[in-house]
């Protein structure tokens, strides 16, 4: 059985809905939107990622034994509410942009239709999964654009907490990365893995050759040797010894690795050994990255700066109630007015615009009071429509999730990036790569 | 039956695991330590969180059939490695840092000894666990210092990766928030919740005062109300109106919070309303509550910046065979050699020591070869030892575990935190409040 994830929630939610089903609001139906009010950073673009996670855990919403007992012994709600919770099922529907998209300031990047009883307690849930996976996501994706063609492997595992460091190595696939050294990610969530050894291997044996001997025959003669426990250049010509020229690679994980690289190759084709590939690992982020793009390095590992959201550790996006029904039946756009933290109220749906070309000008978010969608044309050679059914009645779209999901998210990444604008991938701060244009139609 | 932790490994322990089983040295018996290396961000002092939590990963680290399966069918390790962890089970030692300790640079935070083969692939449970919790608590640290003897609640949940923010919240509580909004880190560790609503509340009545009105129904006059989702003086107006004087208090989410703050007292004092509190929960962090000590404030909510560890979202701690068995049964210290990322070998026993007042003066780390401790007298007045024993023989310490382990835990870091000289409380970037001196004995 599932771990519930019904507790992974703000006190303040269920609160909200205790006093809502005493005055009978908890049945107005609701129009929460998910969204981010700029893009951390500086950042140009960001990238969606979370979604087929949070359906997975939307399925194991639900308030068993040990939940109800908690809120009941600890009096956060009354026992009318427990009896409601005991039988919560989320049963409306949710819209929102594809795993993988690029998103702007204002995407709607999730909308949640239901009762507000059954769209208000998830608030928490669907923000910290979006805000955590796509703040990875967005800066896998620039270090994914400065690597190029060289592939990037995920290895900060041990700088984000556990369960976190898997959700990090699924993000930062789909935004291209091309493998993980995370496990569990290979296993939920179909990753490719990697990884051979670290310095403990060598420290382990008695000398750095009885270590390299060993690796090469447990792993084979293509495996990848760790050169930079003692001195480097006694490292490399120690692996060229034990393994021959047909070495597979060699990791260098310290020292300033312009330098080192460069020396390491000269090296190593002295050896004879010029198929023998360099990876290199130490403290990577974008930047230091694309200052190696001229230097013969043929694969890099990123840790630190990738689970962390290189500087930006989340995506900073809300929730918010944009629409909720009227005593009379009709739909209201509400909106908070507070200086700095203004949202715009009513349904939106949202659109990529493109020139001739095929490439992206703006973000058009046609907003329309009520419930009903806006009558946009959807997928125009001019405008791709930006939002899926994700959940529809309580049904979850099985589409999403697991590593078919991962997959499809990873291969629409890859394509959606193509539509952005070349300045759009520079790494400086900047303003967002395309305007967010409000297209407002009164019901 | 709880979920195996196992998987949240990086592969390259377990091709090492894989190749020691082959050469004989995974029996070699070793010692792995747990430290950082410099303190992130400029921090003075660091605070140890996670020790509990990761104890209990540790009992649930086995290779279950769909561990076993993964490994098997991706050809991850041999079909001998196989058999070893499918009877896995930790049988050595670990000795630590008590958790809410302080710790500075050099700090053994963790020491785990036991066979290579059993030691090793603990690695990347114990630092992900260790780099995040202890990065939020020291983080937390500085915003319980900054608050003084207002409370703190952390509310970050939604900025933070759904489980993360469950341990977030504990480590948030261990350095001296008083309270989460986190409802799973109330069920599952004891920490006090907190909470009331939202703007999307007020959103979903016709008015303002509907939606106080109902709040009061339903929590009672002593509530907080959320006065700032229209206009804040008519927000306030109207609470007190509802309420009456005896109102608990008002929620201030937005504005410039010093001068909304002293605004928003001399308003509700002017109504009578003298004894309601005044809570802040706008983008807080350690500096904008010691910018705001001077306001007529009463609490504090934190979200973001101390789930992210405010600047420094990991600790940056590594895990690093410091000694191990030679073939002739003796123990041999190893260090790693490589520029800037060099360590000091030798199992380590360690003592704050402290001035005939009590101040700490330095931290103390006896290196001594091989695996027995250190002579060293044990807490006298001057030299406090800071290791504790958290597993022996395979045999968790219950004591560190569950809400008791949390509350211990707490209790002990706002003890030690008194030792600490006066200029470690300032939030500026500095050098490490104390220096770490090594005391290097030969065997």
């Amino acid at each position: 059985m599932s771990t519930p994830t019904a507790l992974l929630t703000d006190r303040y939610e269920l609160t909200m809905l205790d006093a809502a089903l005493r005055d009978g609001t908890a049945a107005r139906r609701c129009v929460f939107e998910l969204f981010g009010r700029r893009l951390p950073g500086g950042r140009r673009f960001g990238v969606v990622a979370g979604t087929g996670r949070l359906l997975g855990l939307l399925r194991d919403f639900r308030f068993d034994e040990a939940e109800i007992a908690f809120l009941r012994d600890n009096g956060v709600v009354s026992r009318e509410t427990i009896r409601y919770l005991e039988d919560y099922r989320f049963t409306g529907s949710i819209t929102g942009y594809r795993e993988g998209e690029i998103y702007f300031p204002g995407s709607p990047i999730l909308t949640v239709e239901g009762t507000f009883a059954e769209a208000v307690i998830l608030e928490t849930l669907a923000l910290s999964v979006l805000n955590h996976d796509s703040a990875v996501a967005t800066a896998a994706a620039r270090m994914s654009i400065a690597a190029g063609d060289r592939p990037l492997a995920e290895m900060g595992s041990r700088r984000a907490a556990e369960r976190s460091a898997v959700a990090a190595a699924r993000a930062a696939y789909i935004a291209g990365f091309s493998a993980t050294s995370n496990l569990e990610a290979g296993r939920a969530w179909g990753v490719p893995t990697m990884g051979t050894a670290a310095h403990a291997w060598t420290l382990l044996h008695d000398t750095e050759e009885d270590a390299f001997r060993s690796q090469i025959a447990s792993l084979g003669v293509n495996t990848t040797l760790l050169v930079d426990t003692y001195d480097i250049a006694q490292g490399v010509a120690t692996a060229v010894a034990v393994a021959g020229t047909e070495l597979g690679g060699v990791r260098l994980d310290s020292g300033d690795l312009p330098t080192v690289a460069a020396s390491v190759r000269a090296q190593l084709d002295d050896l004879g050994a010029t198929s023998t590939k360099i990876t290199v690992t130490s403290d990577l982020d974008e930047f230091a990255i694309a200052a190696l793009a001229a230097s013969p390095v043929d694969s890099y590992g990123v840790g630190t700066s990738v689970v962390t959201g290189s500087g930006s550790p989340t995506a900073g996006m809300v929730y918010k109630l944009v629409a909720r029904q009227a005593n009379d039946g009709g739909w209201v756009s509400v909106a908070k007015a507070s200086t700095s933290k203004a949202s715009v109220g009513g349904r939106k749906t949202a659109f990529r615009l493109r020139d001739p070309h095929g490439v992206a000008t703006a973000e058009s978010i046609v907003v329309a009071d009520g419930f009903e969608q806006s009558p946009a044309a959807r997928d125009r050679a001019d405008a791709r429509a930006l939002q899926v059914t994700l959940v529809e009645g309580g049904d979850i779209d099985v589409a999403h999730e697991g590593a078919d999901g991962v997959a499809a998210a990873r291969a629409h990444h890859l394509r959606v990036r193509e539509e952005l604008p070349v300045m759009a991938l520079a790494l400086s701060r900047a303003d967002p790569a395309l305007p967010t244009v409000y297209d407002v139609i009164d019901a």
